[in-house]
């Protein structure tokens, strides 16, 4: 397949563009090199040294023989780019990643709240219209977030795949419906997947564009078949308290001895899925399109689900860390349960790759081979949902000596 | 109170600033006179002869003695300007009628769909990020629309006032929860009021906002007691198949001898409300506001349902004018039923103006005092809702000779 990943150069976009071409598709990222702007602002580096996208589309020629596009493109602002390119390419299928995609920074200051609503619903929306408008019929893949349902609205009962049967009371007695799950984001970013939603509904609906929605858990790891081949291809892993992701965060501060940040009491409970199931789960999605005048297809792309405490604990117990308990920045409920649906992945053939202590131990190894590119003032998350709310001092202020 | 009226030249906004001016509220105006560019565009003009807003300022001021402020600026793109003005007069009261407000226009091209999206998602959200970071607890009041909740899609359960009451299966029986109503827009246009609906959400539970949503029908009629006090205060009056609403349509059309363009079979049956509820209903919502804390109060700013070839026929009846059955261009179903709650309002003591033949001849006179203004060719509504869906030819090509 002609494949268009949106995003192809961040931290899911990056190894999906690698696993897609060495499945044997032809790939093209797009991509505005935001995620490494927004680091140069925040002031913070991948915790891994990840080389320009011209040097690790060269190196993956070299070391599989197999040629990356690339196109530097601002799917926000730059419209006529976007048609052109795909007009000349006219791709069977196309992954979106290219939206802001932290919750902690699209709450961290007024202009990141606007920044990742105008980015990611205009994003959106012209990739939208332009596949109306050039007719072109690829199967279009978008990674959402479990974080649109929201946690601990259902009670019991498990999060569906994207849509909740429900019964409507009428004078009559009761109506069965079929409703996309209602949406309770969680943060500004959350929000944005809830508006994406409605967007490809009514596109799917008057258009008949094939739209695949993907609500994926925490991603955590770094690297896969592809990206371990070469340092030079080797992917970003965030270790800060904007763009880290909990569990990769927990393993970089066990590599420098920093106590392990857990929020509040730790009861969040959130699904989980390694990022090499995450560039399966793409193949997937974009082999089994909905047909045309379907309602988009929403697949739960989780493998997992785990109690935020209990990972700190694993990850405690086995690197010899304590564990600090900190204001939570975020508006969220103190402990919730959490059981999710993903049947249709599992029926379309994925393997979870689940949490071990030998998948642990690699993360591991990354953090502390790299750990003297740390920041330590980077850790502590400080992006607060509402102003005024409490955030801890840094617990570190330099990196340990290396042993 | 201090009222900010956004959007306070168009067709719902002017009459309710001048209302409120009337009912001693201290009115500016806010717009960025997009209503007008747009009719620059398409090559039409309201029917009615509207003034330029600082002349109609000026009248307002030598009729009533009261003075109303204006502030030319752009929601979606003026951020900064916002926040100034939000800061300067510290409103009490929002109303926020700023967002491009006809579903054909919304469909008409790409470029009218992307322009739709930006502008409304993004004034909307400016607005709650300046509340926010300004801190200003204003009581906000949102233009919604009817077309939000979708037609037919709850059979003979009626419309509730946003939120639906539905049982959700469990393990162990079922959960009853109260939701926002699922979202089914007919159009680009539709769809932002529904994107519009979660953002109020999310900034009321985040931010403690105080937003109350107006689900709006079909408004008809033209001018209220303020209007029609000066012919320079006279309200537009649109006509053309983009911007014209139905009954006015009708009535325009019957004044000029236009058959009555009803598409498909007019069995589409639709909310209505005359302008003078409007702005009726809009100081009710801001005097009555919600909690800070609550969810945003939605309330049904509608007064009866009509089927559309029941209105045609009685237009056509008193008028003595033929009905043009013509394609449709909208995707929608030929028929559907429509009951519709309105409780809130009636609670709040609207006194309902509903359909008789004195208002229907004051809106024939209007239509027939300036009918040597109108452009027939602009009559037939061509903006379909995907390309290649038939339109009709123009019914009449020139204004019949004056009596």
């Amino acid at each position: 397949m002609r494949v268009l990943v949106l995003g192809g150069d961040g931290f899911c976009g990056w190894p999906t563009s690698l696993y897609l071409s060495d499945r044997g598709h032809d790939v093209t990222i797009v991509d505005n090199l935001s995620r490494r702007k927004i680091d140069i602002d925040l002031e913070v580096e991948s915790l891994t040294p990840i080389r320009p996208i011209g040097e690790r589309i060269r190196v993956w020629e070299e070391v599989s023989g197999r040629e990356i596009g690339f196109m530097s493109l601002d799917l926000a602002t730059e419209y006529d780019k976007l048609v052109a390119v795909l007009t000349e390419l006219r791709p069977d299928a196309i992954v979106h990643f290219a939206e802001q995609r932290a919750a902690p920074y699209s709450m961290r200051t007024t202009s990141t709240k606007r920044y990742t609503v105008d980015n990611n619903v205009r994003a959106t929306h012209n990739l939208l219209t332009a596949l109306v408008e050039t007719g072109i019929d690829a199967a279009l893949a978008h990674l959402g977030t479990m974080g649109v349902y929201g946690y601990g609205w259902s009670g019991s009962a498990p999060i569906p795949e994207g849509y909740l049967t429900v019964k409507v009371p009428t004078p009559d007695g009761e109506l069965e419906r079929e409703i996309l799950h209602p949406a309770n984001p969680g943060s500004v970013y959350h929000m944005t997947k809830t508006l994406d939603q409605l967007m490809f509904a009514f596109y799917a609906k008057n258009d008949g564009l094939r739209i695949t929605d993907l609500h994926q858990g925490i991603v955590w790891g770094t690297q896969t078949d592809q990206t371990s081949q070469d340092e030079r291809l080797i992917n970003r892993f965030d270790y800060d308290g904007d763009y880290g992701t909990v569990l990769n965060r927990f393993l970089m501060q066990a590599a420098i001895g920093h106590p392990l940040t857990v929020h509040g009491t730790g009861g969040q409970t959130r699904a989980f899925i390694h990022i090499r199931d995450t560039v399966r789960c793409i193949e997937l999605a974009i082999s089994n399109p909905p047909e045309a005048g379907d309602r988009p297809r929403v697949l739960n792309q989780i493998t997992e689900t785990h109690r935020v405490l209990d990972l700190a604990k694993m990850v405690g117990d086995v690197m010899g860390v304590e564990i600090a308990y900190l204001p939570n920045p975020r508006r969220e409920a103190e402990e919730n349960d959490l059981i999710v649906r993903n049947d249709q992945f599992l029926a379309l053939g994925l393997q979870p790759t689940t949490l071990s202590e030998g998948l642990l131990g690699e993360g591991t190894e990354i953090a502390k081979h790299y750990a003297y590119r740390a920041d330590p003032s980077k850790i502590i998350a400080r992006s607060v949902w509402k102003a005024g709310m409490e955030t801890a001092d840094d617990l570190m202020t330099e990196l340990p000596a290396q042993e």
